[in-house]
């Protein structure tokens, strides 16, 4: 089954596209210069047709990043209901199920989807939004042959722009004036740098000692306990994670598109910065353009901040050596 | 339950909302000049906090209709099991039910709200997009007090949507390039207005005068039986009906709030027109603006456009007229 | 001289454009993971950087059509003065010149710019802007070599966006649901079409069968004349016509790049059109895309206004056969 | 003279507006439902109608900001002459004039105008673009008698604007992810605020000490030269001036009338900020709303930093205290 969108109105399934047939009406309302074509230098394909899929679609639609579109869903009707899983953002452990297991199980449904994606676009940039994101990423590097550059995770992207957000509630400050980022590991070991927070150039460190840390009686570190939480408990919201990661994704694919380098926190290979030496993929400050990752931001980090990032990269490596690829 | 929300980016019940309290580091940071406070002029109210209530919200946060928005999810538990029927858009007879039923069941809930709502804000516009939505504008203008112009339903505004992106489809021409209206009652009566549809000015029955009758061979109707069916057949792409309503309800708010007087097909008191004595609230094209319905178009319809447009007005007063208000 | 801008926000010349070279600070801020390039998928270059071409440039990139834009400014200094006189719109005859001299005038300078572009970028859509924007459309055709589909002019599309702007103030609804079209030569020849005008179908003439004829005791005849004479007029008002100019170079811009299929009056090659045999250029209703003109609109015209059109087309031609190309 | 548009596409003097008359036309397409009327809730008045107020005006609409719009000219044509300078933003001395002439001559003016705006408006928000900026904004508030958060200059926005600009050029990083300020003085004295440039949280001075100082080899103070020559070298791109401002103050209104909290550089009261202890005004990042300016950015300036501002705050207080208001 494959579905090709070209509009942002609406998501119609093939039988209902009428393919442009000269009906009689055709040829007398318009006459053809040239045969329309396309030569799809917007091209996206969303691999997985579940909520999250489909929000990533939805918002590249209605943004304008691209009305080149393509859905695909590949999976064979043994393989749909683990495909779910991995669309669904849960990516549980089953019970009894070890964290090896449960990236196995997903790593044995990339073997089945990477390496025909490359085929047919030996060219693409892969994104991978899947969790776990950061080991799927590095998978997804390894299946695909690609460079480095073109291999990318949505990472904590999300991440840091709900701690702008919570920042921005608590200040009165718009998003988009709270400077801060969210690093390594999407999810709950995510490493959000207070030494760097600032609003135009003001650290808060600088006027708030502790902020972030235990010490804080006014406990801003909290704030970085709802950026992971919300996953979980506003999930009561319908349909409200899958929208966020839509709008996310939609952001860097326009970065990327149009070519215009900002900077995004992504998964990217982090072998050799920040005194990591083993193949992990996690997430830093990245610069991004049509090549995919051009530069990664080399930010000055506290020990503490360092030592948490090591830590996210040990635990990651331990389960890749295991990985059957 | 009150959520309040002031941002496009995240979804957050007010539990995770930190007023802004003059901690030690924003007093630091800020020098006030002046209490910041909103006016509430482009206030956006949704009620009903289920998938298309968020849809919604989102197209409005996201298309930057609004950055001020009320989420109101007023029920008592005994009654939140109906009022998730209306969200959902199913709005479906329960069996052994009448259609009556159904509306009256309906009816009840929206006693509980309108009434509040008005009270909060007398000068509101509402737009009714809970099913069957024709009736329940009615009802809802019945129960508010407020003058014709200020209660609206989202009607066929959504199916017009579809019948253009069909026939864009089609012709492989932009959906904005093809002019065409389904008006009348939300749903399998519809009326798609087969003799006005055009591109550039040219009418198609200028060209194939059978064209959407049961005579053309093209079967060029079939396309209003896939507007009809649309919200029936593509739900198994998860969320799409919801996210369709959203977009649509974000462009009717857009254009009230941003005073535009663009041309919407949507549910208005439809007394006077057509042939219709009855108060009753059925989809012609209206002109929009921050009064809510300026004008009413006075299309010209063929016999048989006319009489079905009457009969949908029938059905529907037979069963307005045997409601308890 | 050659400029090349990147960015929304500003322009500057070459000398003020550091190219990245590895500063210290670079090397230290970023590690380079893959050299940013650029594929030039959407890059527009605007030729001559006066007032028009400058507007151009601006509305390209505040409406984010491309932010891959190259200004060239190639001429000579002695056809400096000439390149302004196309640049500034006027494109008036001299004292005791002919029609003809000043065609010539023109087709002249085209001669220096129109080669050395496609044997740059063979590929390229020439979307022509320069007054008298039709014949020099045609001079662009021949000039180029390209095929037809890959040589348009801005023609009567600002003249159509005018009359809908007019329309819309005198009935208070939006332009973009006022329906009207203006064809044929661009300036003081262009057709009106009154037999299509329309809002939500329902055509004006159906209304009021003398709409737009000199019999009309309203005068709406005289929105014609305004669309005519607002180039002349309202040019009191500093910089009026080159940003209008802009935005409508930019909106086709953005339908061929973006490949979304609508309709626009723009200068077409004619022939076997309404009855024209010779190969002259006027606008008609045309469908664009990444290849430009993919198809035209078979409009039904009353006999007034296909006489009007052909009238054009021969005053036209008279002229195209006398250059010298 | 007083123009009053609606709409993005076109501008038109008065006599071009056919105020709606009910035309048989009219009564026959439109049944009317309720007058429409405008509430005034995003009316932005643009006074004065050169290159500036004209791009401002273009800018507003273009940009959706908003599409009530309000042109005023209200010079009597002994005054013309001298409005023509404050829109062309020369605002230059002319021969044997002083500053304070020149000034003075400014403030005349404005006696003209600022007391009928606030008389009309007394709720108004007054953003001053005309040079030199920052005094003619505190004559603005002494005339206008509106509280300090309603009187706003644009200031150093566009210079940091420029200043971003010119840093990612050099970077290659997308200048919205180029954090960096502009302060002070709008034009020769402004103040870069080098101590806090930053990409992703990294202090370029962390790993340039000498960064923006005469003691740097690779010359990155050269950058800030360039902000200000800007105004004077790349007036050669005709209109480029007064587009960028027009794309500045638009931004600016966007935030104000969005209520949107975000951070700007613009001219406020500096009394007991930095040291100040006049009533003068001068460019600090300040968070805007639908209130004005709502808090100032308490900045840590090195003093060096510190230093130019207060010098250029006595010089302006200097003039300042000989104007006659």
């Amino acid at each position: 089954m494959k579905v090709t969108l070209r509009n942002a109105t609406e998501f119609y399934y093939e039988k209902y596209i009428f393919r442009r047939k000269m009906t009689s009406l055709n040829e007398k309302l318009l006459s053809t210069v040239v045969e329309p074509t396309s030569n799809g230098k917007n091209k996206v394909t969303v691999v997985g047709v579940g909520q999250v899929g489909m929000a990533c679609a939805f918002s590249i639609l209605t943004n304008n990043v691209s009305n080149d579109l393509v859905l695909v869903d590949v999976m064979a009707d043994k393989l749909k209901g683990e495909m779910m899983d991995l669309q669904h953002g849960s990516a549980r452990q089953r019970e009894g199920e070890s964290r090896l297991d449960l990236v196995q199980r997903n790593t044995d449904i990339f073997k089945g989807i990477i390496p025909q994606l490359v085929k047919y676009s030996p060219n693409t940039i892969l994104l991978i939004v899947s969790n776990p994101v950061d080991i799927l990423t590095y998978v997804a590097w390894k299946l695909s042959g690609l460079p480095q550059n073109r291999v990318i995770g949505s990472g904590t992207n999300l991440d840091s722009t709900r701690f702008r957000f919570l920042l921005s509630q608590k200040l009165n400050v718009a998003p988009t004036s709270c400077h801060a980022w969210v690093i390594g590991e999407h999810g709950d070991s995510s490493v959000p740098l207070w030494s760097s927070v600032n609003v135009a150039g003001v650290r808060f460190r600088d006027l708030k000692p502790d902020i972030g840390t235990s010490k804080d009686e006014e406990h801003w570190g909290e704030l970085h306990k709802q950026v992971v939480e919300s996953a979980y408990e506003v999930i009561k919201l319908k349909g409200y994670t899958s929208w966020a990661i839509g709008l996310n994704v939609s952001s860097l694919a326009a970065t990327i598109l149009r070519n215009t380098y900002q900077v995004h926190a992504v998964t990217v290979k982090l072998t050799g910065h920040h005194g990591i030496t083993e193949d992990v993929f996690l997430s830093l400050p990245s610069i991004l353009g049509e090549n995919g990752v051009t530069s990664i931001v080399n930010q000055i980090l506290t020990n503490e901040e360092r030592e948490l990032l090591q830590k996210s990269a040990n635990t990651i490596h331990d389960i890749q050596k295991n990985l059957k690829l």
